[in-house]
């Protein structure tokens, strides 16, 4: 697959990959990695196409992400996309939570109002574009979970088959939900990196030639699909950015996307000024990112994950040194939360906002309060959070049930305290 | 409560509520049923306020369902709001379903996207936006689960206080999902009918004064919120309506608001033609409604409900005889189809769709894969079918898990099948 031409993206703005280490350039094909020093290779655009795009065409577009389609690699004519059409998902004013954090200012993005309930619509609607461009007749990813859910459901709504692998281990609401679209599910004994890498080695047989991976082989396209994510926010706040975000890390990547999204918006002046302190949050069950940044390196040390935010356990986080680097340019830091502080933040969310997180969330919420606490985080300067993903899917992480149980008679109600 | 002016209505188009049964009319207040006859109030218009709404004053609102406000009992100013902001959810082409089913053109309307993933977020927002104009200070419902879940979450949302009675074995990712937003969740050893009955008796005590139940007190307002589903479908449809609609029954609310809706569009000149085939969809475990149909009255017989399809379980259905009245009327039908059925159609919706619907969302797949068998629905002409809610929600009624199970090796996926 990676021999095929550029010719399916002539439309868009991306004139081809780029090493992020070397800066080699490779044509737009299914490849991810540079053959002169093996870093990522990202998406390379031709800056004049960007500059072209204006506010004003981008609201014209459709409610959802395709209304960015001119700054993304593909998906440009609507007919090409394969897609469930996710984005343009609330931002939330969360005045009770701001209060209860001594904040004067706190929005909530809320990606769990995607078709499947998380931020990974956005990257698997951009890759697998790509991948059907490219010529690719299979989707396929490893996954933590959602990601599963929403290759499963594109392919689903495509009429393509899926394969998908995860690990044994899953919560059963990620599992099910996967399964139901019918695709292949194959439950690798091992933690994500194990998966992760069998794919990799997948992607070079002869058997998974015309296998899109969207996360190893068409990876590069995968990841442009988190700018929208930032896109978005600063379109909601009425084209300018915050002055802080706090966004979840597992390999690190939608943190990094999200930084050069506000960059590229200012570049093309669709914003005035792209100043934003980035700040990335970790389970302490798999902090391996947070930690390098503490010790004052951008070497990271993997780690084997643990802790309820699985959605989060990538212990060898491949865009762990540029998240790094986004964090310290832009003053922002890194925190990490144990398993009870998550569940803390979960909670907190839903009783001030109405949002129902799933772990990822509640990582977000308990890392903001504690760089708050450390003095890290501004609270009088206007912060946006993410929550990723949905409550619904993480329920083991939560318990609670009926504050009463009653018969249903106003006499029993009575006895049960419930009127005065 | 009920003694309230109607001031606080003053900028809305609604200027009274009216008896369905005897046409006698009442104040805006918290009042379900007519004193004359019992019947049940619903919300009365300003015919000329309505007529002044046009296309362009809608496509120029908010892109949730308070671009309808203006069609609605309370909310046209933005600062009285008790709200999630829900509605403008996917209307999805279903083309690999229609195909599967031999039909021309079929589409899903998709509520599980909104903010609790049902359509309950919509009757709750116009709900309790009256009940706070009308000075109610606790958010309350009688509930199958979906409205438990939208109500903690509104009451979260502005910072006020509910209690919500459900029965106490419902399916328990939608206890979790209610109790996560902190409020008073009450479980009733009993059905869904007898909670509704204790509620009702509840608004009559002195410490229940203050208290809002969205499906009780406040009910004509709550039910008038379930119109902004039909007018969506029209409006995405390019200001049209669809010659058939399937819908889910519980109550038989939701079906004569979606019919009503429709008829309001065509009266005030939104769309030239309101005809449109109206079905409803029951579970064979509780389907008083197809029954009486079927036997050619309008007279319910109440049903002990049993089945997976517990949203959908209501056993004295209150708006049965005027969702018979609909369907007659409109030369729809009626079918019931039991729990493997439904399950069956859950997993059809989401191997052709990429949607994971709850159980409701099963019973409307298959009732209309039973209308076509039955030759009642027409598979030429254009069909839209209502999904109300989430797949996550309901996961004891699917099954499934991976396809495989290996260690992560080649040798492995190789021995597995996954190489050919």
């Amino acid at each position: 697959m990676s021999t095929q031409a550029t010719t399916p993206f002539a439309d868009g703005p991306a004139i081809g990959l780029i090493c992020r280490n070397c800066q080699a350039t490779y044509p737009l094909v299914a490849q991810h990695a540079c053959w002169q020093c093996f870093g990522p290779l990202e998406v390379d655009y031709d800056a004049d196409a960007l500059a072209r795009v204006t506010r004003e065409s981008i609201e014209a577009g459709p409610d959802n992400m395709w209304r960015y389609a001119a700054l993304l690699p593909a998906g440009i004519d609507p007919a090409t996309r394969v897609t469930l059409d996710p984005g343009m998902t609330p931002l939330i004013s969360a005045d009770n939570l701001a209060r209860a954090l001594g904040m004067r200012k706190l929005w909530v993005k809320d990606d769990s109002a995607n078709p499947t309930h998380s931020f990974k619509d956005r990257v698997v609607s951009v890759a697998l574009t790509a991948a059907a461009q490219l010529g690719f007749e299979r989707y396929a990813c490893a996954s933590t979970g959602n990601l599963a859910n929403s290759v499963a459901a594109h392919a689903a709504r495509a009429g393509k088959p899926s394969i998908v692998f995860i690990p044994h281990d899953l919560e059963p609401g990620k599992i099910l939900t996967t399964a139901v679209y019918g695709g292949r599910l194959v439950a690798i004994e091992g933690s994500y990196d194990d998966v992760n890498r069998l794919c990799g080695e997948l992607t070079e047989t002869d058997e998974f030639e015309s296998t899109a991976f969207v996360n190893v082989n068409v990876r590069p396209f995968y990841a442009e699909g988190s700018k929208t994510l930032g896109y978005e926010v600063a379109e909601q706040l009425g084209w300018r950015v915050p002055a802080q975000v706090v966004i979840p890390m597992a390999s690190g990547e939608l943190l990094t996307k999200v930084d050069k999204a506000f960059a590229e918006l200012a570049e093309i002046g669709l914003v005035d000024d792209a100043t934003c302190a980035v700040y990335g949050a970790q389970s302490s069950g798999c902090n391996p990112i947070a930690t390098a940044l503490r010790a004052g390196t951008d070497v990271i040390t993997p780690v084997k994950p643990t802790g309820i935010a699985k959605s989060l356990n990538i212990g060898d986080p491949a865009a762990g040194p540029y998240a790094i680097d986004a964090v310290k340019r832009t003053g922002g830091w890194m925190a990490d939360v144990d398993d009870d502080e998550i569940r803390a933040g979960i909670a907190l969310l839903a009783e001030t906002t109405g949002v129902f997180a799933e772990t990822a969330g509640g990582v977000v919420v308990a890392c903001l309060r504690k760089l708050l606490d450390e003095g890290r985080l501004d609270p009088e300067a206007e912060t946006v959070i993410f929550n990723t993903g949905e409550g619904l899917k993480t329920l083991d992480a939560v318990s609670g049930g009926p504050t009463h149980q009653i018969k249903p008679s106003l006499r029993d109600a009575r006895a049960a305290g419930l009127l005065g």
